[in-house]
C-alpha cells in the first residue's frame, strides 16, 4: 500500500501536496476509495482516497513502530549524486537528521543560490524515502554549516577516520550494549578532513573510529552506519 | 569475532595468555568449540577454542585485509542503475559471489547478447569497487539463471520476505553468536518473489526472515545485510 504525508488535518479529513496528488493520479492511476497510508504530524492513518484524489478520510489508527532513536549524520557536500544517494538510502533505513557540512576538501562547491535549490530537491527525495518505508517522520535539512557548528549532542558521537592510531573499532563503540539511540556520526569527503578539521572535532568530543579493513567510499559510510544501527535497535 | 594474542605455539596448537582465559571465561563466556581469531607471531588465524579455554586450535590462516568469510547474493534482474549500485557497494562491504536470478516479476528483460555485455559491464564495476576497498579478491557473475537452480549450499540460508507470518526476525537468524561467515541471501525485485518461488526456494531449505518495520527498497536489502556481516565479522 502506497504511503503519503498530509499536510493538513480537519476533523476526520487528510489533505495531500500538489506532488502526491500528481503520484496517485498519473503514476499510480489510483480512484475514488483506494486505501493508502496518510501520515499527518508523526501520526499514521489508514485511510481511504477521496473523489477529489487532493483528500483522504481517516478510517482508523495505523501506527507501524516509529523510529524512537536519533541518528544524525553530518553529510560532508558532495556531488549530487552521492548527495541523493545517501538521503535517499539512509532515510530508508532509519537516519533522523542532516546537516550539510562544508569541509575544506569538498570539490563540490555550491553558490547559495544553487544550494537553497539542492536542498529542495534533496529534501524531495527524503520525503519521497520516508513515504516508500513506511516512516512516520523524515529528516529536514536545513542548511549548508562549517567544522566550528558541527553539535556534539549525541549521547554517543563519532567521526569515521581512516587513521591507524588513536582510534577505537567502530564494534567496540557501538554495541548492542552501549546506548547507541542517540549516535551523531560525523565523516569526511573524498581526500578526507584536514587535521585542523579532525581536531576541531575531537576537541568537541567526538571519538575517533575506524570502520575496518575494507576502505569505503564517503557515500558509502552513512549506508553502512545507517544498516548497522537498525540491525543493532531496530529490525526486530 | 574476538581475537586474540598467542604466547607459544606449537604445531596447530595455540596458547593464550592468563588475562585472556579470563576474558574468554568470565567476559565473553565462551566454550569449548568457539571461533576466534588468534594472532601468532604476526600471523592472524581462524581458530577454535579447546576445551582448556587457554589454548585453541588452527582451523586456517585469516591474515588481515582479506575477506575469509562467504555472502553469497542471489540478486533480482533490476535495470542497470540498481544493479551497478548493488554490485558496487556490496562488494565495498565485503560480498563474495553474485549470481543474478530473473523471476517471474523482474519488469527488466534481458536478451543474451545484452546480458553477455551488461555482465562484462558490471564485472567490471565489481572489480574496481574491490580494488578501491582494498581487497584481494573479489566475486564474478557468470550468467542468470532461473529460481529452480538456487543453491542452499550456505551454512545460513536466507530468504527476505515481506510476510508477516512464518518469518523470523533478521536479528535472531543472523547474530554473532551464530555462524554467519558462510551466507546465502535470496530477495525478490520490486513486486516480490510469487508464492510459487517464495515456495521452491523455501523448500531448498531457506529460512524466511524479515528486517524489520521500515519497508527497504530492493536494491536496499543487500546493502543492509552486506553491512550487518561487515560489522558483525570484520569491523574490528
Amino acid at each position: 500500500m502506497q504511503q503519503y504525508f498530509g499536510i493538513k488535518k480537519e476533523n476526520d479529513t487528510i489533505y495531500l501536496n500538489e506532488k502526491d496528488f500528481n503520484h496517485i493520479k498519473n503514476v499510480m492511476r489510483m480512484s475514488e476509495g483506494t486505501k493508502v497510508f496518510t501520515v499527518y504530524n508523526g501520526i499514521r492513518y489508514l485511510t481511504i482516497l477521496n473523489k477529489d484524489l487532493k483528500s483522504v478520510n481517516i478510517i482508523e489508527e495505523a501506527n507501524n513502530g516509529d523510529i524512537k532513536n536519533k541518528l544524525k549524520f553530518y553529510v560532508p557536500l558532495l556531488n549530487d549524486e552521492k548527495m541523493s544517494l545517501i538521503f535517499q538510502k539512509c532515510t530508508e533505513l532509519g537516519a533522523t537528521d542532516y546537516v550539510i557540512v562544508n569541509y575544506e576538501r569538498c570539490k563540490y562547491k555550491l553558490d547559495s543560490e544553487k544550494a537553497n535549490k539542492k536542498i529542495i530537491r534533496w529534501n524531495k527525495i527524503i520525503m519521497e524515502a520516508a513515504e516508500q518505508s513506511y516512516r512516520n517522520t523524515y529528516p529536514v535539512i536545513e542548511k549548508i554549516i562549517n567544522t566550528d557548528e558541527i553539535e556534539n549532542n549525541g549521547s554517543v558521537n563519532i567521526l569515521c577516520s581512516l587513521d591507524k592510531e588513536d582510534v577505537k573499532p567502530f564494534t567496540k563503540v557501538v554495541t548492542s550494549e552501549i546506548e547507541c539511540d542517540n549516535i551523531n556520526v560525523v565523516f569526511g569527503p573524498e581526500g578526507g578532513l584536514t587535521p585542523q578539521e579532525e581536531r576541531i572535532i575531537v576537541e568537541k568530543g567526538y571519538e575517533k573510529v575506524s570502520l575496518g579493513n575494507e576502505v569505503l567510499r564517503t557515500e558509502t559510510v552513512p549506508l553502512f552506519i545507517s544498516s548497522v544501527i537498525k540491525y543493532l535497535i531496530r529490525s526486530e
